[in-house]
């Protein structure tokens, strides 16, 4: 028996969005501890991680580890239901393991009470082990900047330069048409969450393919911050952080130029 | 001659809007007490009836009945010129009997004044007695709850349950990827236009075409409430009632289960 | 050396997005007096002249008249990037005669600074001469309203009469589904840039193909008002202001009726 009801449902919803266009089929990984989802996506080029602790749900029941099946897709349709304050129930019953119930409920009494069987599969497991290694640099920035330049920078060609040096932080991509650059410089707001925090033990400068940054930013909507942790010549962590309950993060391999 | 001052001119636009996607030509019937449309859609599954008492004009002189077919399509494209706070005045003469001639009008003296001579049809009527009958369940909800609802289902599957009982009202929809429900309950909100008022003389569970479903609220805009009438074996009526001074109602029957 | 500050970058970016689906590639041309742009469109039917005046800029350094080829489309890829408040510095510099760099910079000290090279061309120029005469009718109207009317007369045909009289200016349509007529009347609003101001020494009447009508009113973004001057015969001038220091003018011929 799995029973959590998370109060904020849109948080589900938003990383299910997250990480519907590259991960089709995953494993939602219930444990006493929390909700985990890990996956490489279908290219197999990057990796996804997600977690929400079991704190992060206002009722919390797991029996026993359990691995829920489910299309990202399907799953993404079914949570198109959510409305914007609505809580989801999660119940998966142990004589019913093809089955994950959800219930949609708003906090109003009188709105609509909305449940959903989702059909669940058997997916093949690639546990993979994920290093914690200290980064050489760590930047923390508004996730909409992150965003903001991702997609701006995909005009002018497929791979972009990041660097991270005593200027700041330096995105630049080359193509057809000219070049382009744009520095981001650590600076104090406000706000915290506007704020740009750059941790730089020494300077690094990955090259990275576009189209996945730009993948990784359908994430925006989870946390207002996306910290961004790179060393020489081993994958960007790019994490969206969910208030102090969990996480979405992506990694991707730094793409070797050849001279 | 015919000719008619429509003072909200949008509430003209709405229904067009509402009903070109199921009605393709039809008559504009005019008489001394309304105008009003009558039509099956074009794949003679559903029926729609509008009707504009002559009351809902501030200015109304029909002489005689008259049909002026109409292309819903054409006339969408016209009305789509229409300002939000411009008045319409109809005029249909006599003597140029394939003209409807509208003109637009905005409050301000000082705006754009517009004219459109719109090119008739000679459709054939197949006008249809539709018995004015009691129903066992009426169900009163806001139009965009019902819209949402119907649109929202659509992803599961192609055929909506729709159940009154004690409980409430429930959509139910089953398919490929799993099934879903939601339950609506009669409440008394605030507002009357946000109350849900269910009489049920006796509980009536019918199955409908979710895609019928979502054609008719197309008429949303026209009424910030929808009545839901429905008895076993009869077509539902799907009403949306225009302020005390018209309508426009859609019927479907319902679709039988083979088992 | 050519070097400009233009404070408010979004000027610029709208001169381009108003004559992108015009002109392909084109000559900036830079002297010590102005920036300007003339060119036929592809199809050679329309003209755009665009001129900014070195007025327009905080720092304007320009050693010698120089012409920078650019395609719009490329440059418009770039300064979709530009923020709603940035400042544009352009530099073109002798020793590099094929780029063209852009800084965008926003007033905030600790915003993001882009920096940009677009690759020029070569391109041949067809200098043309646009004799300055006066125009029979001149009409002063706000720019959303000209749109309005050239985007809705669209759906009933392809050429617009537009013909200026006493009892104001008329735009007239006709086709297959009927035909509408727009009628403006000169009027005083409170605001300078709502008024209908028309001047017209003897009347006129021309018939436009309203596709380009509608190609010029891209730059609606560019200025609240439209100056159209039109004499018979002759092309008609479809002018934004860009303040006082510079505008986007449109030519195009009228069509000639065959009876």
């Amino acid at each position: 028996m799995f029973e959590a009801v998370l109060t904020e449902g849109k948080t589900f919803k938003h990383i299910i969005e997250a990480i519907k266009d590259l991960v089709g089929d995953c494993n939602l990984d219930c444990s006493e501890e929390e909700i985990s989802i890990q996956s490489m996506d279908s290219a197999h080029v990057s990796l996804v991680a997600v977690r929400l602790g079991s704190e992060a749900f206002s009722t919390y029941r797991c029996d026993r580890p359990n691995s829920l099946g489910i299309s990202t897709s399907n799953m993404d349709k079914i949570l198109k239901m959510l409305g914007d304050k609505d809580s989801i129930t999660f119940k998966a019953e142990d004589d019913k393991p093809d089955i994950l119930t959800m219930l949609f409920e708003s906090e109003n009494d009188n709105g609509a009470i909305a449940d959903f069987d989702l059909k669940l599969m058997d997916i093949e497991r690639d546990q993979l082990g994920i290093p914690d290694t200290p980064y050489k640099c760590t930047i923390q920035m508004p996730s909409s900047e992150f965003q903001r330049i991702a997609r701006d920078l995909q005009v002018l060609g497929d791979t972009c330069t990041i660097s991270c040096g005593k200027e700041g932080v330096r995105f630049s991509v080359s193509g057809a048409i000219g070049n382009g650059n744009i520095l981001i410089r650590a600076n104090t707001a406000e706000k915290d969450e506007e704020s740009v925090v750059i941790n730089m033990n020494e300077p690094v400068e990955l090259n990275f393919a576009l189209r996945y940054l730009n993948f990784f930013t359908k994430a925006t909507k989870l946390s207002n911050t996306v910290v961004i942790s790179m060393s020489p010549d081993v994958p960007i962590v790019v994490e969206y952080p969910i208030q102090d309950y969990g996480h979405t993060k992506f990694y991707l391999a730094p793409k070797i130029e050849e001279d």
